[in-house]
């Protein structure tokens, strides 16, 4: 390795560069974005804006939104879609709409949260810094749960679940946000089979990365969880989540919740009083433009192509520069690269940020924002370019190879 | 007046004609929706979807609205840009959300809802079915408040408001729903200035028909509630709301909130944990569709041309028929016309029902739905076609006949 010296000197030397690249979010580039730009053209004024049942789309009304919607969102999770509600452009907002009437209306007859001292949570860690946002707004205890290679710590959860006052746990269960791993077959069947002590205890199954393969023959499969529950009597456990965020437009895509028939009855009443409809126009646009499931298996294909060369350029360089040092995932999906390094995580991450790179925040992935061994960065490869990319990541090995040296000094 | 016997003839041979007219919601008809039709036009694969600061709005992000947005939707209520943000397809959600958030988590930096013992709201009557279906969700006890033809009981509030449970009013200030009145200058300028005992005491001033004229000439005035209050240092006092809903689609709108800083930065806040953003490609076509006020007022206009003889036929036959024996309002705008009938509002509804003609619940209007002298009966002409409509209200009339002569009969 070279000496500090001679990297300080290559550091300076970026520093006068001016530079700013992002690589702090999950954020398509442009280019994906380009991909759905022709679903902008299948609705016009000429088109009919019935949907297949004759609901006049532009008028008020469908609380749980359109059947052929349902239908398509439904496949992206292999969920019959009798089981799909679909609401506005969020998932993340669902999520923040059931914890929030838990608290307030409490599930299926249980006390509201906010009637109760103290709910707790689990939290796979490393995992969805939004997440853990929502749980700590509403002043939920969060737990750590270390996440492995195949899925949570099930003997901990199994063990936890044992307090009533524990309500429930996050869950990113394919190319998970940031290790990029997927649960395995005995870790899904496992949670179809919690018996938490907590009626109202509920899994938040965030299935956002569902169809988001990097390859076409690496890919990860998930079980289906909701078909699983049921299979072992277990319906009302689990609320399972998807968007189009990532396969259409973030931010004006479609969000939907998959779950048992006594939630989704439950949620539905509730939601009765939220609004009078989510966007149909918007939802049939969708349907339009994707149609079917092999519709959205194609746009996804587009999605790897122009992902696949930046996730493998960051393996590549970091591979070659700091391969030796630090440890990072290479996953067959998702947003996120995760890299640890040897316990100076915040320390590069406030070094990159002074020479212009910015990564997520250290410890972002962590409950609390606390990663206990200072080690976790996430690499967000997605919305710069390649040239951009090449250079923050080159960046980014110079800074690990400071900052590691700096803590063997002062570990001497 | 015709004796009962003819009347119940006429009753049943209306019985056997199997009609479906519903005048129940204020939903547009086809050839108002219709107006709204290139609006599906202005966006397309060749238009670029960055809004004016150079924001693609294709991507995650700008939580608050998009700059143009907040404008188009503050010029229609007459507030500065700067103090509204822009939400998903729903005034009522946004409603819902900021009574939902002051159970959870309180008011600038007073006592969660859900902590206190008891929560009181006023309800001036007749009033919005889902607003009084909002708080009785949350459980807060409603108070009712009339509503005379220059708003509500002014001194009644101020008395009550002197009680610290009592959290909040709903307000439909202009065109309201269902009586079609618009607060006078003075009423404005007192709810400005009150000093509830409660800090978190908002008024949720739902401006849901600020543009909704239905003549030329003949319109309402309302005093502007925001800058009033910031005029007489009340400036945290008003929530007030609007949406596009009944201007382009009803449900694949745009809807807003304008409100004071301190409330504004609040509610950003809390917002920032619920969702990344919304749907902002619907921002940039509604603005690209209407560009400015203009363009509102032009499709109001058009909506106006729709909608006028509808209203206009209502009133005639009401008056022709009933003019006697009932009391009607004649709005200059709104989606609604109020008729109060002698005590016999249910059986009237009930009676309607049986023929196939569906108005509104008796009582919906009503905390509870309990109007306490059962008199009250929303009209929504806006929907069915002026036949349908002509045809709807005779048999209205017909049936408020028989209800009112049964009801003598009954008394004496």
């Amino acid at each position: 390795m070279n000496n500090l010296d001679e990297l300080l000197k290559e550091y300076n030397k970026y520093k006068m560069m001016n530079l700013h690249l992002d690589l702090s979010r999950g954020k398509p580039c442009i280019e994906q974005l380009d991909l759905s730009m022709p679903m902008m053209d299948v609705l016009s004024s000429h088109v009919d804006l019935k949907c297949e049942d004759g609901t006049d789309c532009r008028n008020y009304g469908v609380l749980g939104g359109i059947d052929e919607c349902k239908r398509l969102l439904g496949d992206i999770i292999e969920v019959d879609p009798k089981k799909i509600i679909i609401f506005g452009n969020s998932s993340l907002n669902i999520m923040y709409n059931l914890i929030s009437r838990s608290m307030t209306h409490g599930i299926l007859g249980s006390t509201p949260w906010c009637k109760l001292d103290k709910i707790k949570w689990l939290c796979p860690v490393p995992g969805y810094d939004r997440h853990f946002a929502i749980t700590e707004h509403f002043g939920i205890e969060m737990i750590n749960i270390p996440l492995y290679a195949d899925g949570p710590d099930m003997d901990l959860i199994e063990e936890y679940i044992k307090d009533e006052s524990v309500k429930g746990i996050w869950c990113v269960p394919k190319y998970s946000n940031p290790d990029g791993i997927t649960y395995s077959e005995a870790v899904v069947k496992r949670f179809a089979r919690l018996k938490p002590a907590a009626k109202d205890f509920r899994v938040y199954w965030d299935n956002a990365y569902s169809v988001h393969h990097l390859y076409d023959d690496n890919q990860d499969f998930l079980l289906e969880i909701i078909n699983e529950c049921e299979r072992c009597g277990n319906p009302d456990l689990v609320y399972k989540f998807t968007s189009t965020s990532k396969i259409s437009f973030p931010g004006s895509g479609i969000a939907a919740l998959a779950c048992s028939e006594n939630n989704k009855k439950e949620i539905l009443n509730d939601l009765k009083y939220q609004t009078i409809g989510y966007d149909k126009v918007n939802q049939l646009r969708h349907v339009k433009f994707f149609k079917n499931l092999d519709g959205i298996k194609m746009q996804m294909k587009k999605h790897a192509a122009i992902l696949r060369p930046k996730f493998e350029l960051v393996e590549r360089i970091l591979d070659e520069e700091v391969g030796d040092i630090v440890n990072f995932t290479k996953p067959h999906g998702g947003y996120f690269i995760s890299l640890y390094v040897k316990s100076c995580a915040k320390e590069v991450v406030e070094s990159c940020k002074k020479l212009g790179v910015i990564l997520t925040d250290a410890g972002c992935s962590y409950p609390y924002h606390n990663d206990p061994t200072n080690s976790n960065i996430r690499i967000a490869p997605s919305f710069p370019s390649i040239d951009e990319l090449e250079l923050a990541i080159k960046i980014l090995c110079l800074v690990i190879k400071i900052e590691t040296l700096k803590k063997e000094y002062e570990n001497k």
